[in-house]
């Protein structure tokens, strides 16, 4: 099975002059990408072929790219419509079965969770920025095809006897769509369970009527119709998507790429350090974020999107390139009033101007990419920070808090309106109201307190998990850190994803915090994963041999 | 690590006169139930031992027939004061290690299972039938032992400078507290989640002081005031619940054992009846629940409570005794006026009378017990059935329902009363709700239609899956049964869960539909079960030794 597959370490950099897999044209207010992957450049080079428009992380890294800048770079897009654009009669195969198949299973899993993100991130597109993802399937979408076509406002399938929608997963993986397929079925498609069981059951899937009837897909036109109808509806949506957003117009913010310096313990970036504990095995890192120097201005590298930029890219190393890391210590420094005139730019800035309204939600789903990181984050809160306002959201997002108290009680956080519901929870709440379940009064005892918040305060007040003076500091966090960095990765990982997401539920929670454990579970099944498993078998003449015990 | 010990069959019916590990005495509208567990009295005779009031499955079931009695035999108990029965200064210790080390997988998530539903069933007692429990920790209740006292409407510890509660399954064992610890310490004790987390990494937990300030426990006493603290406490509550349930007075309804017949195809009770498919090896089961043949009478032998028990006995040995069954055909016989007649002196006697509510409550359990059955559940409903109303329930509750299309449309189905929310799931809603997510339109129509629903037209709402007639009707069904059985079992556990338990979400649809998914990936982990894991190593002198990726 290929556990030990050492894949290369992972760069989640791309630009459109380096794409190999899409073809983007943009035409008025409606952007059309083609899907067109190139079989020869997966991202392990000469492991496996990426045939019938089957995808593996390199495919999804472009994708993440192209969401991310037609968003800040070409705001005048209303409408993008996703499409196959190979010859075959297919728009995507899903996830490539072989590249699954030799993944170890932590890559698997990142897998999942990175395209699990970046079709949150085309849905978020969709509602926040007034660029309305559609998918016109010209051909079959199949698992993982189907399921992008999923995180679309609309879809539409072709009618030609011949084109379907289909999540084979079930029965020819025996493994689950792990893509948020089940999720969007019935939570956002609003499927019956019972055809939704039906349907993902059956490997061929539905062709163009079933799949209408049963709300499967929105639309179908013949081949004859094919072009029209799509044009003619995507007219429609341009249309109310510019009636909704007239903020939104050119020209666009280019992101330039981000600058990274690797070092032995680490690497940094302009505003973001990553730093290895090599006294504990690797096993722990710090991250540094430093608070802005200068003033804000109306580019990409303005410091509230440079930073956030770095880290996310920060994070997405971390997972996939250093799995052995378990525990994040997140720290700041730097002057908070600056942090503060920053914020109160994108904040302010946001109400009318479309890049400073890009700019706070990429904040946004940087820190959704914290909570969703199977790793540990501890905050500390030490003199010189500038955990206030969009920071403190980091402090928020993290397991734990520790804060120095000082005798002059000069170290201090600080809340602001950034942490009253500008930065969502995967859940939709934000994370104070998350922090204090079922108790608004503690929320808004928090809100209204004005200026900064001392470590006695801040601890009373249950902003922090405890407050430490300079006699217990360095020996409480030590051991806090050795624990924690001793203890059982997969326990840990299971506990946090319960513990983070508490309260309501979203579709979204739903994938990450539920649907993405029964496929952890399932991915280390001998019925998908052993010697005759399923995912194991595929492909292969004979059929996968399953033990039938249920649990 | 023993997987494949091949345990014995496993007998959910018990009675007081064969209690082994539980100590029940009533003193006006209190009762005391002492635990107090055999060592020497383990499931499995000679492969361990239960110390410390640890417990087994044996443990579990006398425990879950108690709080059934004491609904039905006792109900003019108020409270029911869970305490600590040994000597030792403990309360519980959890589910026991031993057990759980050499337990196969599926036995361990079987358990967890039904143990999570005895502590939801003590929840719904408190709840629905105004028998209050609270836990009265004499001693340390650590793992399963505070998860126990979770599920009691109050948790009492004794500030002795000695007793506390704590989850200590992460730091000592490397897997999850498995019964709703991690979900009712946010979601029902609201701790906030960085408490909880130093919580459930802190394998000696809080004592009396800690834990009553984040709100772990609700009272503390110290020795000398323990007895008189508890005494006053469960007085107070005993009033209040009689002045909100002054309908519940003696005398109560006796539970007869149920009478089972086992035969070479399955087993018989009165009304249910199980039978095997050899030709399927035996992979798939028809269960066939025959209607009543008399008048409802109020006693335990009236059809709606003896038939349900009998399907939830038949239920429980199908997933413990009979893993490899994968598939569920559920059918029903007799006149569909004699079920609408109990029908309605259960629903018409609730309103007034605390036995037919309770009967009432049974029934919503025993329907909520085949939402969480980890085995593919399709309804057939053929001529001569009488799924309606209550029965109806469980064709909402199968993943697929099949009904015989007739030429002259005798076949019918019929929804009633009972079908608008007597019998929720365990997200709150009802199973019409469910099936319809986000259309109240659809619910509305359903509701609307009087009298029988013929195939076509339960089609045409929704209501079945697919209405086949004579011609299809065989193979279809076939078909249906055969790729069903062929699939893996693994995915098809993860897709039902995931299916099932669509929109709003409560504690109990988290921990079954998450929590115990997560548990089920980390059972299987090397970190927890392999040769070097926490769970193998536990009670060994050496340390666990984990592989560190996080995933």
């Amino acid at each position: 099975m290929g556990h030990d597959f050492a894949y290369p370490p992972v760069d989640f950099e791309t630009h459109p002059d380096r794409y190999k897999h899409w073809r983007l044209s943009i035409d008025g207010d409606i952007a059309t990408l083609e899907m067109a992957v190139d079989e020869q450049a997966p991202l392990w080079p000469g492991q496996y072929e990426l045939k019938l428009n089957s995808y593996d992380l390199g495919v999804d890294i472009e994708l993440a790219d192209i969401v991310q800048r037609l968003r800040f770079e070409h705001p005048e897009v209303r409408v993008v419509v996703l499409t196959g654009g190979l010859d075959a009669k297919i728009f995507c195969a899903g996830a490539n079965i072989r590249m699954l198949g030799m993944a170890p299973h932590a890559f698997k899993v990142n897998f999942c969770k990175f395209t699990n993100e970046t079709r949150a991130s085309i849905e978020d597109a969709t509602r926040h920025s007034g660029q309305v993802w559609v998918a016109a399937l010209n051909g079959t979408a199949s698992g993982g095809g189907y399921e992008l076509a999923l995180a679309c406002e609309e879809i539409w399938l072709i009618d030609d006897g011949n084109a379907a929608v289909s999540l084979p997963e079930v029965p020819l993986l025996g493994v689950l769509p792990g893509t948020g397929g089940l999720t969007r079925l019935t939570d956002k498609r609003q499927v019956r369970r019972d055809i939704a069981d039906v349907f993902c059951t059956k490997a061929e899937g539905f062709r163009a009527r079933d799949a209408k009837r049963y709300g499967f897909v929105d639309h179908t036109w013949p081949r004859s119709r094919w072009e029209e109808g799509c044009a003619a509806r995507a007219r429609e949506l341009a249309a109310a998507a510019r009636a909704a957003h007239p903020e939104r117009t050119g020209p666009g913010v280019a992101l330039p790429p981000l600058s990274r310096t690797d070092h032995d313990d680490g690497w940094s970036y302009p505003h973001v350090d990553v730093r290895f504990h090599h006294d504990l095995d690797d096993r722990a890192v710090t991250i540094t974020i430093r608070g802005p120097t200068d003033d804000p201005r109306r580019d990409a590298t303005t410091w509230s999107l440079q930073a956030f930029r770095e880290l996310d890219d920060a994070l997405l190393r971390l997972r996939v390139n250093h799995l052995g890391v378990g525990l994040v210590l997140l720290r700041t420094e730097g002057d908070p009033d600056a942090v503060l005139a920053h914020e109160a730019q994108v904040l302010q800035g946001a109400e009318t101007d479309w890049f400073w309204r890009e700019v706070q939600l990429f904040q946004a789903r940087t820190l959704r990419r914290v909570d969703n990181t199977a790793k540990t984050f501890f905050a500390l809160i030490e003199p010189g920070n500038c955990f206030v306002g969009t920071l403190f959201e980091l402090c928020l997002a993290a397991d734990r808090s520790y804060m120095f108290l000082d005798d002059d009680l000069a170290n201090s956080i600080r809340l602001t309106d950034a942490n009253q519901g500008v930065f969502p929870m995967a859940s939709g709440i934000s994370r104070i109201e998350a922090r204090y379940p079922g108790d608004p009064d503690a929320v808004e005892a928090v809100i209204e307190v004005d200026g900064p918040i001392d470590a006695e305060q801040a601890e009373e007040l249950g902003l922090v998990t405890a407050a430490l003076d300079d006699i217990d500091w360095e020996d409480e966090v030590r051991i806090a850190i050795e624990e924690r960095v001793s203890l059982s990765p997969d326990a840990l990982t299971g506990m946090e994803q319960n513990l983070r997401f508490g309260g309501a539920e979203t579709c979204e929670t739903k994938i990450y915090g539920r649907l993405s454990a029964w496929q952890n579970w399932i991915f280390q099944r001998p019925n998908a994963v052993g010697e005759r498993g399923a995912l194991t078998m595929f492909g292969h003449p004979e059929r996968p041999v399953f033990d039938f015990n249920r649990t």
